[in-house]
Formats: structure tokens, sequence, C-alpha cells
């Protein structure tokens, strides 16, 4: 398996250096190099590296120190406004304001993102994806100046490793890949997909510091609550309104 | 640059062989090592290579040779249809039939498909994105019985390449990336952003046969046409109620 899938970890505390010009570069430039939905090439990617705009960043990740600890935080927007601007001074009646371009855009940003981060670690730099960039949309949508036709995507912090990191596990392959078509879930396979999660004594801490009774709980009642859920599905479609999407 | 991402191509003429069990496992396990949000792996591959079910997918995809081409398809879904079961399974009160956590799942499954692109071409494999997959999103639910909580984000067909792929050019770097926040495009900017791609004359015969001025007319009133996009949108948003999301 290439080394940098095989090995890769979430890396949330960075030395305190910079990553060269000419580094940065060629990650970037192995980003543009993933498909995408007939070329079009959907996305941008916003790159902070000061600590003004990074502080304005911060709290719509909760305050996550990796964005304040990282040399640098890219932002994957999703992104039709470039294309439409090439279109419309171009005399073409383009249409790509609506859900299916945007969908579009979220799937091709997310390739580019990964060939970033893969690209990231074979120079040795650690990555932590941001999966509450599509929390708090509008306060990102506001601190990067995105115009309307931009949308965040996913965010990825960005140094030099301090330390070693830990190694997630995952589910079981047979878990995940179904076999010609779906097949449903029975309760035995439900127990057995999540059987090496559970009985990982990592977790246990979380059960315990959050008084509930096993795993599932933790997560769904806890840490992706319902409630929370909802909320930012709601605020997520009204960033997609307020960007002209829908 | 990693050879893997330097060198990808879309390959969409495959060998007439078979891609061995052992292979075909390690790819998608390295689809399963990519990021996701919480470690909540909210996706599913579903794995195609009767020919019975390549028929079924095939028109979804506008009969694209790919799919009957390629010894594999492979189908990447958002899924919160597992984990709602585990929590349900564990009295655990879960909320992931929402926008969030579908937005969440797409680009966590994107993300797996790269890692299965990059590591599908380690092994001398080509592979081709079908951008095709959230156009017709119903008949493909249809094809592979995916249930509800679980909607196709993007398929890969996978084989050994049948001769040399041409390689696609990109936008240049800057006309992507921006600098601490989004800076929007002057017309010049625009003009320079798409001025290699206007120039490779590969792209003329486009426009000669769909009788346009310009390459940005081919892609906004042939290819990607607005009537299409806003029709797509429309059976997107219907497929995403149907599969209980909205």
């Amino acid at each position: 398996m290439l080394n940098e899938i095989k090995n890769h970890r979430s890396v949330r505390k960075y030395k305190d250096e910079q990553i060269p010009d000419v580094v940065l570069n060629e990650i970037l430039t192995a980003g543009l190099r993933a498909s995408n939905t007939g070329n079009m090439q959907l996305y941008s990617i916003v790159v902070t590296r000061s600590s003004d705009i990074k502080q304005k960043l911060a709290p719509a990740h909760f305050n996550q120190p990796m964005v304040m600890g990282a040399p640098v935080v890219l932002t994957f927007c999703a992104d039709v406004n470039r294309f439409t601007k090439w279109c419309q001074q171009r005399n073409a009646d383009a249409g790509f304001y609506n859900m299916e371009s945007l969908i579009t855009a979220f799937v091709d940003a997310s390739l580019a993102a990964e060939n970033v981060c893969l690209e990231a670690e074979a120079h040795g730099l650690g990555i932590c994806y941001l999966g509450t960039t599509t929390y708090n949309v509008r306060q990102i949508i506001d601190a990067l100046q995105l115009p309307k036709g931009v949308v965040p995507v996913t965010t990825v912090t960005l140094g030099y490793p301090d330390g070693e990191a830990p190694m997630s596990s995952r589910l079981p392959l047979n878990a995940v890949v179904h076999d010609e078509t779906y097949h449903d879930y029975s309760p035995a396979d439900i127990d057995n997909a999540y059987a090496e999660m559970e009985s990982d004594p990592s977790n246990q801490k979380f059960i315990d510091v959050n008084n509930k009774q096993n795993l599932a709980q933790v997560f769904a009642e806890v840490r992706y609550s319902k409630a929370n859920n909802e909320y930012f599905s709601k605020e997520l479609l009204e960033a997609f309104r307020q960007q002209g999407m829908m």
C-alpha cells in the first residue's frame, strides 16, 4: 500500500516551523491534478497563514487548537463563481448556481483535498481535516470573504508534526464494502462491524466521562447529537441559499 | 510529486483482464484509511462486477462505455443507515438523517474514493470517475438497491489500461489558490486563468462540431447546460428527500 495512505494519521500538534513556498506550491499543484467533473475545476483553495485571519476562522472550528497552531490552514471551497464569470465574459449562457453544480463541486473539492493531504505527507508534513467546516459555514464565508457561488467544503491544517500522533482504527472491510448491490445489515452484521471499535479500551474513558452506557451513545447523544445535526443542517441550507446555490 | 498523482489520467479503455481479489481488497482497504469525520465512516462502497448489474447501472451513466467495459465498477455512497442501525441497537438516540450528515458523508466518501484511485494506480490499474453519478441518482439507487439513508456520491470504473490515455491540462495554480482570503476575479484574471485551456488546439473541434463561438459556450450551453443542471438539481433534491435526508 502507498506509504502515505498506510501511515496516515491526523496530526494535531505542529512544530513552530514554516512550510517553504516551493513545498507548499508542489502540494497545492498535486491537489489540482485530482480528477474533477468535466475538467471544470469548480473549486478554490484559500491558503491562510496570517494570525489575523486564523483568529477569525478559529471560532468557526470551535477553537480547535490546530487552527492557530498550524503554520498553514487550507480551506477548500466549492466555487462556481470563477467558471460563471468566464462564461459570462465569453457570452455563454451559464447555469451553475444550483444544487447539482454545488454537489459536483463538493466532490471535486474533496478529491483535490485528499491529493493535497497525501502529497503533504510525502513531504513529511502532518495534516488534520476539520469536519467543523460545514457546521459554521457562514462564519467561514465572512472570515474568508467568500462571494456568492463559493461555499466552504473542508479545511485542512498543515504543518511539521510535533511528536507521534496515534493511528485510528477503521471498520473491517466487509462492514463497508457490498458485493454487487447493497446488502442491508442484520443485527449480527452490526455487532460484527462495530465489535473492534467497541472493544478498544481507549474508548472507555469517553463513555465514563460522559456518563453514558456505550460508545454509540457518546457519538449520537454527545459528539454528534440530533439537535446539533438538525441545527447545523438548517444553517447549512441557509448558507447554500445565501451563496445563491438553491 | 507522488508518481500516482503526477501521472494520473482518466482511463476509459480497459483490457479484458480481471482484477485479482487480493489486489482489489488492498485498494479498498486503502480507501478506508482515508480521513473521515469523527471516525464515523458514514459511507459504503458497492463493488459491481456482474454484467447484469452493470447493465442496470449503464443508463444512469448515459451508457458511457466504461461501465460495461471495466471489470470493476465502484459506487461510493454516503451512508447513515449503518451507523444509525448501530446506534439504535445500542439504545442511542441517533439523528443522522439530515443535510449536515449527508454533506459530511459526501466529503468522506469522496476522500475514500481518491485514496482508492491512487492506490489502484499504484497497482498499475487505470481509473475513471463518473460525474454522472449525481445526475440520475434514483436510477442508481434502484440498480444497487440502496435503502433509506444511502445516497450515491461518485462512481469509479477500474481496470487494466488498454493503450495510453491522454493527460488533461489544469488551470494555473494562481487561478485556483487564494492568499489569506478570497480575491474575486477581475476580467483580466479570468482571461489569464482560462488562456491555456482556450489556446489548446484539441478543444477547437468541440467548438466546431457544436457550432459555437468559443469553449465556454460548449461547456455552458452544450455539455453542462443550465436546463440540464436545473433538472438534475430537482432530481437530486428529490432523491435526498426519498432517502430520508432532508
